[in-house]
């Protein structure tokens, strides 16, 4: 298939661009690179030898995305651009919500003038918000917490309503937990700009001496040792799920949603002492206030992705945390040279 | 007041322009006549001898926009432009929260880049959905059952998340019930392009013979005589909520919700009734399938309004219907000439 992968330079991005272009797809990358280098597909390209075509165009940019869909004519859709940072979202809600929501409203307005119908879109397991069951279902109600999370479920609204109002287009929804970890060969990973918002990037920055110590959230939540607890899951486990997906959705057609997780949980602090172990070091922590739209636990239910996917998460916490270490290591400051 | 309407040419636009231009406030409007007439504003200027100035601008012309508010700087906007279709936009999910959620953003940034952040937005009691408990008061969580609704519970999100992130926002979300109604001069009212999508107006042109019937959708609700209850407003009791609301906010500040509805409910079938008593005939009628997104009954609790605002609905349905009469049977085909 020849798939068009928004936000492909980024982290799950380049992972799954490797993915599809080992299982030998067709891939054409559009990112605007705010949060992302060019680098990572040069990378993606010396480990497959194969290469991902690569457009710089913008979400917000209707016209440029139309035009880039009628030449390209993809088949099919993955749907990682967008912007990511919780605590950001609460203090720039209309910049979130005009890059993720109108920016996704733009790709599919491209998308229907190129008759390019089938999207797997990134969502978050963050739409759940702060329920007392767990593990998470994908039949639980949405309810997110921040503004972030309500941008993903505006998002899967609104690809609901159109799979409802249009039974040709074909729709994943995943839910993703805590990506984490990096392709084995240490080559492409995690490379956030700025202070990384999501836990195991700043640990390894603290790791290789870019940052002084890592800052934890609280440690007054209703968990085993205080800190939040959240389901990791492997990058490579994770674009593995994309390819299934896709492949599902163009065989079965319909609208879908998967969570995307291990079904394991582990507290910030057990994160912390996996990675230095990995890492063969003790890492300084500071204990910091709670973050306004973080929740205490959140761990998946992944059977549906096992029953309809054949889809589960192969590599535990220690691979995680080995493979993101190895990345870091060998690229301390990420692409930049 | 110097004050931005959008959609000021529209049904309820039109009759909260003439409230204030009477009021003494200074109105600028920005409709983009999709489904109004410059006409109204016209008939608004002979009825109060002052004029609201126009600018046919659309919510989608981004650029458009900024200009206008550079331009005019307004104090305050009060926001009615959108679609509003409930059964349109279950066959058109991208065009209805293209128009409604990136316009608002559009707007928004528009005012944000003119200093003027004091905004009354027109939301509807459809965002509540189909909850059990009887009044819907605004504590009620959204869960909107249709996009059209869904589009009206992401722009209430946003602007929570806007006041949230900047308190120099004044912000009022007016969950309208069902306005219906006109001016009691009978020379502004409701005209509806193509077929009325709401009850009075469809009942209103059956009284006039434009249609054959009215149409129905559903007698197997659980309800007095099985059709759908809802809680009817006058559109001058609306327009006047907005007076109220944009006074409130502009002198304590803050984001506030607050239901506009009088609190009693009457059934389809109470309704017509009601209108072939005030217009003298019989008018005929036949049972149709419902309609995808109706709910069974809904009704305002309107106490948290006559709390904060001092307003309360004066005009009963009697009243109502009246005056929609006297509209339709002065103007049988609207605006048009």
């Amino acid at each position: 298939m020849k798939i068009m992968v928004t936000g492909g330079a980024g982290y799950i991005g380049s992972h799954t661009v490797l993915e599809l272009l080992n299982a030998g797809h067709e891939v054409v990358v559009m990112d605007n690179l705010a949060n992302s280098s060019e680098e990572s597909l040069h990378r993606v390209a010396e480990l497959t030898g194969k290469e991902a075509k690569f457009h710089k165009v913008d979400l917000l940019d209707a016209e440029g995305m139309k035009d880039l869909f009628v030449e390209e004519k993809p088949e099919a859709v993955i749907h990682f651009a967008g912007l990511k940072a919780v605590g950001e979202s609460a203090s720039m809600p209309l910049w979130y919500y005009r890059t993720n929501v109108t920016g996704t409203l733009n790709l599919l307005a491209a998308m229907e003038a190129a008759d390019c119908k089938s999207i797997v879109f990134s969502s978050s397991a963050t739409v759940y918000g702060e329920p007392e069951e767990m593990p998470l279902t994908e039949k639980i109600n949405m309810d997110a917490q921040s503004c972030y999370g309500r941008t993903k479920e505006h998002i899967e609204d609104i690809l609901r309503d159109l799979g409802a109002s249009d039974s040709s287009w074909n729709i994943a929804l995943l839910r993703y937990f805590n990506p984490v970890g990096a392709h084995e060969s240490g080559r492409i990973g995690e490379d956030p700009s700025g202070i990384p918002n999501n836990l195991v990037p700043f640990i390894a920055q603290v790791a290789v001496g870019r940052r002084e110590f890592l800052s934890v959230f609280g440690n007054d939540y209703p968990t085993v040792d205080g800190t939040g607890v959240r389901d990791y899951i492997h990058v490579v486990d994770l674009a593995d799920g994309h390819l299934k997906a896709l492949d599902f959705i163009a065989k079965n057609g319909g609208l879908h949603t998967w969570n995307l997780g291990t079904g394991n949980g582990y507290s910030v602090l057990e994160v912390l002492h996996a990675f230095e172990e990995a890492c063969g070091k003790e890492l300084p922590y500071k204990i910091v206030e709670r973050r306004p739209g973080d929740v205490a636990v959140s761990y998946a239910d992944p059977s549906s992705a096992l029953a309809d996917l054949g889809w589960s998460a192969q590599r535990d916490i220690k691979t995680m945390v080995r493979d993101h270490w190895n990345w870091q290591k060998s690229n301390p400051n990420g692409y930049e040279a």
